[in-house]
């Protein structure tokens, strides 16, 4: 497998996944370019192409094998295994996002909870019990954790974010509304439906 | 003002916002080009190429004047107004989304939540009522709703959608794992922060 794929194509990869999985979830075993593309909104001869950088999983006329695709792209985005993530921020949103089942259901499971409030610290959270933000360095250290959830306030995500980079986190999934600097071997991404929806409104007849 | 402006600038311009309302309380009053693109990782001419869409609301050395081009995006974007926002599903991601306060403190103000199942029709979901499905349609209608949040399972989203479209919604911000076909003239947004982690997985070491 060549070890440079483009970082657009690995972007596109997990929107593939999703469409296999929910056509294997409707009883289908095969599909072409052609099916998922016009699932995507992708264009068949890009989805062939971005298949191509690990070697073909297709034959032209006979399709994709549904079972096999899915498992070579989640081999592929290191998602056949179970992630132990780190969740920073135990607030509204923090609630939410730890009582969300959807991150365990595709593996990736939630294993601590950490906040700075001393009145929630040791306070249950669904399953979880909220833990000091001061054992966030040793935790994440002492379990290999690669994987962190930010839910603080803006004014603190960046404080939380280096103490993550510090500890060995890789990645980081951002629900504070701040962009965050980062290393070049540390990757971000941002949720902020906000953003989402002041991206639409401009479209808006009046 | 220009009416053609390309999507992959509108598309940063709430990025711009956001930056510019944390260095409002930050307490700074001007910024430049250069600060922003620090902050945001976009490179300076970037961001006064995208600014110069709209008639150029800085001059060089002077820099830009916070309250003035914050007041002027929320503008291009129609973020200045109050938005009313129809939300869809009232299961474990649907409640989450009601009682998340960070739509409303931005604009954008949940004022419908409905779902289909009966036990769920008329509880209290927050400060809301849950509403029948069967009414979705004539409400929209009558409140001229043009944003909905999707927040049903997969196999419901695209009924759901089309629903929605039908009724004269415009917009919509969808946190169903499925991908949605609507006409041209409406725009979807997605929310899957699965998908953002699986995106961020091929890249860790081992």
């Amino acid at each position: 497998m060549p070890s440079e794929i483009p970082d657009i194509v690995i972007s596109r990869l997990p929107v593939y996944l999703r469409a296999l999985e929910r056509l294997s979830q409707e009883g289908q075993e095969v599909t072409s370019s052609h099916e998922l593309g016009r699932r995507l909104g992708i264009s068949s001869a890009q989805i062939r192409k971005d298949l191509s950088h690990f070697g073909g999983f297709g034959k032209q006329g006979t399709g994709y094998k549904i079972a096999f695709l899915k498992d070579q792209l989640r081999s592929v985005l290191k998602v056949e295994r179970e992630w132990h993530v780190a969740l920073i921020g135990a607030g509204d949103l923090g609630s939410a996002i730890a009582r969300y089942r959807g991150f365990a259901d595709r593996g990736f499971h939630i294993r601590w909870v950490f906040d700075s409030a001393p009145e929630k610290v040791g306070r249950k959270l669904g399953p979880y019990t909220i833990l000091p933000i001061s054992n966030l360095s040793e935790t994440v250290r002492a379990n290999h954790v690669k994987i962190a959830m930010v839910a603080v306030p803006a004014e603190y995500a960046q404080a939380v974010t280096d103490t993550l980079v510090a500890s060995g986190v890789e990645a980081i999934l951002n629900y504070a509304p701040i962009n965050l600097k980062v290393p070049d071997n540390v990757h971000v991404q941002y949720i902020d439906p906000v953003l989402h929806l002041q991206r639409m409104t401009y479209y808006l007849s009046e």
